[in-house]
């Protein structure tokens, strides 16, 4: 039935209404291997100093201060060599006044030494070895603890982990990670008309891409997808496969695309006609009016979204993605934003907020100030630097084109227009979401 | 032997020889399910029209628009309903004077009718239906090739391929993706301290960091990593090695930490030492002052970096990092930057460049003023967005902290300071790589 006259809901409130599907999935404990891009369930401590014991920061000599207070470069002072320190050495002979040992950066500075000589300041001796410059006690000595004390948070619960995180957690000597479990989500798309790509087309068909595309959507937002589309226009099969979907204990969010309009064949609608947790409602949004969302009976979250792929693509930025990143334990869910000159113009729906795919005109930084062809300089002087605000276009030409496919693929952003807004002008500043990395 | 007294290259020129080592890897074909993340290696164009045939843009009735040009709400036209059209429907009823077919969105419009009319301006009916308002010839209908005629380029081969290059891929009917082969890069941290994370630790003994750090890391830049570290300081044992490693075809890149300095035990530097085609050399940068690069002897690049953790991380960064991105096919082999301003301030070291990891103190962007607990508004109306400059403080605090690698992890941006500035003041503005998602 048409439900076009029903009040509509908008935009903010269908999200709030997705996020209130999602929350942190539990704990499990992965290798170091595997902790890459997962989020941290508890936070990691280190249980003691770092570092461990006083080290040398410089391969060199441990000498006594108190020894080499008169050395300069015109006298030297002469010290015996008692040992060699390599990192990772566990002998310690004590260093005695009148002697040195050679230590390599990292290695435990020997009990009687209180200053390490870098060997730039000495002849680099190995019996005995002349010391040319005076230190100042503890010199180019890393101190125990100077990192961190016993009991100290090294990486806090809820962070994504990137590689400077999985390497703070190996330095404390933790091999097992807790972090939450990724979302597995299962991808259905839908409609007779759909066929594999590469297959042969009759009259009528076409490639399914929305399956690809949220299957690729979900990897992308750090889930693991379950590609099941695309499936036919039949409600009773379709809703045999979503109450297995909703049983299967593995599977933590479901998403369609496809048959959530007013057509007289919208399978989804069908589908889940008799589901008291499952809502089609209009939300003020251009493209993506009309929406399915809530739970299947055994609790499963549901995302029905449109089946046009610009409709499906820009549905699933703003309404499933911010609920896998929670899902995933992530405390923040958005998209980094900018604000955005534009510089075509186009007229947006009234009383709709419209989520308009664009594309960066001027890079968003510096970027071309400083070539892609050639080795960049990176040393550009402070200052220099780009900070002008980033110039936009519609990536899709044309209206607001959501069969456009073909030309979603060179979008960056997404324009995010208020409801109250009419027609975007040249000139005009919007808010971007950014998308592409 | 100290080589602190050579000329040193500087950062740029380094960057330049690194990146020299580096050609886009040969092609291979993959799925659409591996196709996320990869680069396209050739052009993607489009076989046929896009759309394929005249489609319907609305779920409604395919009319003649001659036959509904005096309708009216008041006075209605009632045609007779002679086909069910859903999308995928292959059957081709001709729309005669007088008729009309139910058509959804997406299905092609059949022979005899050039006009669509949207079920909410008729009576929805199935036998008969009631149309309420004339329409344009053409109106809803989307028309064949105005998405893309046959040759047309859909994605260009250099792309990083995202959801939306997916599904466009998908949607021409390409299920085979020829794309970069990603480089696979062999990591070996060195050093007789280290010791797998989660062994007890005798004296002098650490948790190998820098192995799980350099293979996240070449994760993160899109490499699949190959992790064989730790290894000790036998310079003939790492040789053996790294000779294994050049004669493995499957290997296209070798990184090391570790042993690259002045000091009397540093293996890569010994174990390469007799290699022609591998540079040990000072750079003038701080962290990662000492490096070796160049060619193995059969081909495959090495880059043996310092062990330092911050050292290995930030040469990683400005070394390594692009350098696989060319191997992936990327043209822009950069990270994003930004203008920061300083809130704290530090000394640099006169005539090296400096590469400080440090952490946002505002958000990038306008984060924070949307929340980041409850649901955002998306709705942000033009011009409020936050377009005032990030301001950053040093990660590691209290000096250039190579060691500090439990610091570390809170870096979200290098910021690079060019070898003729002395003094970063706060308030200076520097370049920053922005090094988190």
């Amino acid at each position: 039935m048409p439900t076009t006259d029903s009040p509509m809901r908008t935009l903010d409130e269908h999200r709030a209404a997705a996020l209130a599907l999602a929350a942190p999935l539990p704990e499990v404990v992965v290798g170091l291997d595997a902790a890459l891009g997962a989020v941290l369930a508890q936070d990691v401590r280190t249980s003691e100093r770092l570092p461990r014991w006083d080290n040398s920061a410089m391969d060199g000599y441990a000498v006594r201060a108190d020894d080499v207070r008169d050395a300069t470069a015109g006298a030297p002072v002469t010290l015996r060599v008692v040992a060699d320190l390599p990192a990772g050495t566990s002998g310690t002979p004590t260093v005695e006044p009148g002697t040195a040992a050679r230590i390599m950066t990292g290695a435990p500075v020997p009990p009687g030494a209180d200053t390490v000589v870098p060997v730039e300041d000495t002849d680099a001796g190995t019996v005995t070895v002349q010391v040319r410059a005076a230190k100042a006690i503890g010199s180019h000595v890393r101190r125990a603890g100077e990192d961190a004390s016993p009991g100290d948070l090294v990486v806090a619960a809820g962070t994504l982990l990137g590689p400077a995180h999985v390497a703070a957690v190996a330095s404390v000597g933790v091999a097992d990670v807790p972090v939450h479990r990724r979302p597995r989500v299962a991808v259905v798309s839908t409609g007779d008309e759909l066929v594999p790509p590469g297959t042969p087309l009759a009259h009528g068909q076409i490639p399914d891409s929305n399956s690809w595309l949220l299957a690729a959507a979900v990897r992308d937002a750090g889930g693991e997808p379950v590609r099941l589309g695309p499936v036919g226009d039949d409600p009773d099969a379709l809703r045999d496969l979503l109450r297995g979907l909703d049983d299967d204990t593995d599977v933590d969010a479901v998403v369609t695309s496809g048959g959530v309009s007013v057509g007289a064949f919208d399978v989804v609608k069908a589908a889940l006609r008799d589901e008291p947790g499952v809502d089609f409602l209009p939300v003020a949004v251009q493209p993506g009016k009309p929406q399915g969302l809530g739970r299947l009976p055994g609790g499963t979250p549901v995302f029905a979204l449109p089946g046009n792929p610009v409709s499906s693509f820009v549905s699933f930025e703003v309404f499933v993605r911010p609920a896998l990143l929670r899902m995933r334990g992530l405390a923040d869910v958005e998209r980094p934003t900018t604000t955005a000159v534009v510089d075509d113009g186009w007229r947006t729906p009234p009383g709709r907020a419209q989520v308009m795919p664009v594309r960066f005109v001027r890079p968003y930084v510096a970027r071309d100030d400083r070539g892609t062809a050639g080795p960049a300089s990176l040393s550009t002087a402070p200052g220099t630097a780009d900070a002008r605000p980033p110039h936009v276009v519609r990536a899709t030409a044309g209206g607001s084109g959501s069969h456009l496919v073909a030309r979603l693929a060179v979008a960056e952003g997404l324009a995010v227009v208020p409801a109250e807004i009419e027609q975007v002008a040249p000139g005009d500043r919007v808010t971007v979401l950014r998308i592409a990395p």
